[in-house]
């Protein structure tokens, strides 16, 4: 591998597919070089703002001989197919999560991913957050002591549409699964999953029988324990909070406020607008890291890239989780 | 009842018998007239600087007919039967937590409290903190809309000794109970509870089978979720914080910091001292204010104070947490 | 002088005669033995709660013999023959602020104080804040190197009625004088003052020729430069704030919040009530500490009081800022 | 004038030139067109990246006729020509703060800028800071009620090269100069200047006679006071915070911090890297903002973009400054 540019396949052109799109038109070590979207308007659009040739079959993109990585941004039904494609032609891929809603079929693409030596890196975003990895690598140097609790809060703006529930996979496979990352990131080695989940305020949750509002606990090996707060909504903002907290101290990351500005008045002090709107605002920094983390791995350099692995695990807790609120018994994991 | 100061019997002089012994001779609501205390040197010590005569024996404390209200601040083993005797003789009762560590000690004690009509307090005391109250109230006038997730972390600044841990009926009855009757000052209707625990820093706890971490989920029966997590030290110092989550915003409760002072430099901006050092600093303002609560109680007013009702039901869910701890299942509780 | 508690004559019984009586009584080093005031119902108030005889003739206390220490908090005009009178009988003096409106009736005074070698002390008592005596001390530890700016931010809650205005001696002797103090406090030689004021808000300050915003900047010796910004009102409640600025660093003094409770929502995030009512609310500390501070004088021993010295010095800044504010010019000045 | 992008001009090509070089070709609405610096190298940097045909003169840019606006960000001296030599051709301007250090030579200019018609608009990016903005706009609305205190600290991480102090013009031509814009952006009529200046810590500014401390305080016309306070140095980062106080309450601005992770323990709470660097990071969002309000300016519409008589005004207060702190006088002035 020279130092040329990395040359990517970038499939999929909705929301997440353009951030990516950018910041691989952005980074002087990457350059887009083919679009692949079934609804190839998406595509050409991309692809007039940052290059890159254009398909509406990713079998062409992966057959052009000059992309030396794919990015897969498509609905989560396509993820298992296009990993086994990538990787039978020995091209890393950095793919957004989840693998897939189907511990089924993830485990049986296992184990020729692991046969391959292939790169393949899942798009955790959170673990490239500035402060998120401030945190694991200060509580990593032993800062605060023996890590005992993690409490991770984390809530959405707004509850998804009803359509979007019904193939969400449920709340925890759909949201809480970058809170488990998260947990992992910290705390690898989860041993059981203790979840309560209930419905007060979405009709689309109500609908197909899910929850909006969900706490796990996460036992890890150590004996720390892990929280998990989230809620389908947040009249605040995008509510993205953690605490790290250890045997000599804590830390602990803010939401980001909007506005430097406060009001002080005789009934109050207040300050406007107060977090960030939502995950490609709040984690704007974090996609561009994860990409720069990516190209390291692909280039054989260290690289804190959360792997194929790493994806398995977060679905493992998040069946874990759902089976846990459903039969009210706490469950007992192995994520190796 | 006339509006002369009510005439107090203290029966415990303790650390926290002392404090109510300051509050009831600064009020000028009440009197402290009796002292009673089996080291009757405590006793003497406090009548000497707030008043009141001394006894070793509480028998002669509710047979000399001048006590108006007795504040039982003795150990716990001896709540019952205090109890019993100040509702036999129809004294108006302001008990500290926890009423018993046997639930059907309780259960045994419940119809004649019921029966009597007397007037018999708990001393929730952190019911009348200026902030917890003041959200409950602001939570209780729709200020945040439907209430979804109410968030307790509560830790104390360091884990008693071994011996009061082989006593205390472990972390949930003598710790986490101040945090299930607050859940329950906001939701008051808890349904579920499911209890996760951890033993992995203090020998005492190790050496009882008791726990030093712990989180615990309730479920109310409006659908809204508490979630409360201990742990037995706290290198910051008291931490007690709450956020309550609705549908329209939240409300938070921060820890007191002691000092005003920051300072900035190259490397970091900090404040020293960050925390009260513990219950008797954090919550001095809240014993007088429980104090005042119990005093319009026993005079027909309309009042706050947790009743032997509230007592029982803290140690129904703390019981039922200990058995979610150790069976790893959710358990279904009825507090009422 | 033995360890018995010092035996005070309480000179004056209004809002913060009243303050010092109660400080007094509380205090194991201290005790209430007379108590003068002209209008002596107040006198008898003061005495009913904290203890001591009663006299309307400050003349009678000083005769008694059994005064170890008198604290003057009677009317400015009193000041100057009351410390006269003390210092004749060589009984220490802690006297209230200002030692009187006229430059020339202190320096009239000031042989004689400085013969006695009689202790007198002056009641600034921001010097004993523990926020700001904190600073203080961090500065002279050189914790943030050379001092080189400090911005001090006082604001009353309200302008006082017409009528004091008039007899006030104006912003600069009657509020500013405090700041010059705490100025002093870091800074103690001055070498310049330059002020500007404004009206243009309160109708007493117009009638009176008086300002109701000033700003004042200070010159030191060292080249270090003092801001001074004042307002007669401050809707937000009172304000006292101070940023030492150091060559490595700041350390900040904030306001003290009444609350620790928040509201996030869509809009905004707020506190109620964010700051103590007035000096009496916010420097309640202070006023038990300089007592300790002038026990301690009294006694021989170390001691931070601020001294005659100190309280010629403010008024010398403020007259020579109440010249700089009329004439427009910058004025040097001498305060040794 | 169509929409088509505007075609800009830029003159100079250091570290300011390269930002407004960045922004012109970011916008959809303005286009790089020409790139002129005598040191022609870099203007050939800049147009590899960002577009544009290069020159080393200014004249050959002027006589191009493709240009419908420029921007000058070359070296102070050479504004007053440049802007002369723009408005002779009728093309537009936006140029970098000041106009020039010599104010006869900004009067000379100031008739054929004002009988010209054409817009020339003055860089003082501050004024397009979201958070100044804002607080400007609220103020303007009457949100705090009548302004009666605007205090602006502004601190520069670390004074520069001794031989740029040479060049500056002063601390208050080259520095507070936007400060003065600041205070004008608020309250425009200003009528008094006051100012002090000291040199404690910088050997340039001891060598050229300048000051490396400043405390310059403006009253406006309204009776409002301002209060600027400045160093050349500020270890803890760029310093940039302004309150605005008015009869009904405050406003303030404080400094960005750079990391949302905070740290607890026993001795104190802390945040790393408290404040952005410095202006090109801080203001990042306003130098694109200056140049979307310079586009509003020259395409006819409300336009918030300061203008040449704002730098001519900027520079008299600056002027009123030097002479004050110099004499040791208020001095009156006029900026219209």
């Amino acid at each position: 591998m020279t130092d040329a540019p990395l040359r990517f396949g970038l499939i999929g052109t909705g929301r997440i597919g353009q951030v990516h799109a950018a910041n691989i038109a952005t980074s002087p070590d990457t350059v887009l070089s083919w679009v692949a979207d079934p609804m190839v308007d998406g595509a050409h659009a991309v692809a007039e703002r940052f290059g890159g040739r254009v398909t509406d079959a990713a079998d062409e993109l992966f057959a052009a001989g000059d992309v030396d990585a794919v990015l897969i941004a498509s609905p989560t039904p396509t993820h298992v197919d296009l990993i086994a494609q990538a990787v039978d032609r020995g091209i890393p891929v950095l793919c957004e999560k989840p693998i897939d809603l189907d511990i089924a079929r993830v485990e049986a693409l296992r184990p020729k991913v692991a046969a391959s030596g292939v790169p393949v890196a899942l798009g955790f975003n959170r673990r490239f957050d500035p402060a998120f990895a401030e945190v694991q690598a200060r509580v990593a140097a032993g800062e605060i002591g023996a890590l005992e609790q993690l409490t991770i809060i984390s809530r959405d703006p707004a509850a998804p549409p009803a359509a979007y529930i019904g193939v969400s996979g449920g709340i925890f496979r759909d949201m809480t699964i970058h809170d488990f990352d998260m947990a992992r990131f910290f705390l690898p080695d989860i041993v059981e999953v203790t979840a309560v989940g209930t419905t007060t305020f979405d009709d689309g949750a109500r609908e197909h029988g899910d929850f909006d509002t969900a706490v796990v606990t996460l036992r890890a090996a150590s004996g720390a324990v892990v929280t998990v707060i989230n809620s389908r909504h947040s009249a605040v903002g995008y509510d993205q909070r953690l605490e790290a907290f250890g045997a000599r101290g804590s830390l602990q990351v803010a939401n980001r406020s909007t506005s430097l500005v406060s009001l002080s008045t005789a009934e109050r002090v207040d300050a406007r607008a107060p977090f960030e709107d939502f995950f490609l605002q709040r984690y704007a920094d974090a996609y561009a890291a994860e990409l720069d983390a990516f190209v390291a791995l692909v280039r054989g350099g260290a690289s804190t890239s959360p792997t194929f692995e790493d994806g398995r695990a977060a679905l493992v807790l998040a069946d874990a989780a759902q089976r846990s609120a459903t039969e009210h018994v706490s469950v007992a994991v192995h994520t190796d």
